[in-house]
């Protein structure tokens, strides 16, 4: 846990980078047992800014990964939106870039994040993280439904282009998956349309 | 983890002692980084029996706590449904007493959940925990927004009545919150009616 990991205030802040991206500071409530945290909760969120639109379809999956130390995941976009967040004492860098078509296109933002941190990444934004602590859970959900079959309709960033200027922890011991490692440039991406998303 | 963890297929069974409660085995895929779980797909899901009706007036709230070995929360029912899991390599020994006026009334469910598990709570139920392993990240969905002041409205049952007969691991040791130290014999809860349900 980091210094200021208790008791913050919930509140908002819009990522000048990458317009529609919204990183929330969340309430975390310790005791003798160990913590608690409404780590979303509608009704206090939405009127903060949490879009509306993300219930629309009334769609809802929520996915967790468990990762060790190192594991790096990414870069993802897909045609749906994203809140995510970590669920246990650990701590990830966070990164993520715009690869929607139009002004930002390419735009980067990163931050570490622990559980006392809830980021709402739009459709079109490609998402990733390395793993700083020993392990993490993290949590997250989304509002439309992965299919293997539909991979191809995803737009996908190489972590490691240096064009990116991530400052990964530890890029050259990143555990990464096959795919990750195949992703293309973000020279070479192409771009998420209006359509798409 | 458990000898049988990784790549269950999706499925539920319903639990005969408290009527509407459900317990589905959850896909979980292991690779060089860690582990992937679709922790809840709507989609997926409500084919199977989880109740549309979580959803039907659109509000949305998800728990997140982290909590020590031996660390027991509970036993709780209060006037919304709880989708619960635990979302880390920890494991719970997850204990339900139906607190709804009827026959069920005083029934008991008790087993072990790890994160390939997933349980739905019906309103009125109440749901405790006790935490086996190290620690352990125990992840929520309910459909009601919790508030201090609505406490009163909230049943409770005292974790260490003998009368409910749950084999807690070590509940000598048990590491419980003044709260939960304090509520009522089986035989002095107020039964949930179905008003307050
Ligand atoms: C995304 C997804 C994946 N899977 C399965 C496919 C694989 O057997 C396993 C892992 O899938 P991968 O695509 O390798 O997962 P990963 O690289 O971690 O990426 C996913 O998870 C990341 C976070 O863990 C997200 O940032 C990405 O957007 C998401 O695509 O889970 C599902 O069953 N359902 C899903 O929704
Ligand atoms: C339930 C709830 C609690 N809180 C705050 C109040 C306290 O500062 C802190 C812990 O609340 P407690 O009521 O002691 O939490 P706990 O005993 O773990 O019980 C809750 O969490 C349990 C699982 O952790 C659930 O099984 C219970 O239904 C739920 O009531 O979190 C919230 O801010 N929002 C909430 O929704």
């Amino acid at each position: 846990t980091t210094d200021n990991f208790f008791e913050k205030t919930l509140a908002v802040r819009e990522i000048a980078e990458i317009p529609g991206m919204l990183e929330f500071d969340l309430p975390v409530h310790g005791d003798n047992r160990g913590w608690f945290k409404e780590n979303f909760q509608k009704e206090k969120m939405v009127p903060l800014g949490f879009p509306e639109s993300f219930f629309a379809e009334g769609k809802l999956q929520n996915n967790v990964s468990f990762s060790r130390k190192n594991v790096l995941r990414g870069l993802h976009a897909e045609p749906w939106d994203k809140y995510i967040s970590v669920a246990d004492n650990g701590r990830v860098l966070g990164a993520w870039v715009d690869l929607r078509e139009g002004a930002s296109f390419g735009h980067v933002y990163q931050t570490v994040i622990d559980a006392s941190k809830g980021i709402f990444v739009p459709r079109g934004v490609a998402n990733g993280f390395q793993v700083l602590s020993d392990f993490v859970s993290y949590s997250y959900l989304v509002n439309d439904y992965w299919a293997l079959e539909l991979k191809p309709k995803y737009a996908f960033v190489n972590y490691a282009d240096p064009a990116l200027g991530i400052d990964w922890e530890d890029v050259v011991n990143a555990e990464v998956s096959a795919a990750d490692e195949g992703h293309p440039l973000l020279e070479d991406v192409t771009a998420f349309t209006r359509e798409m998303v």
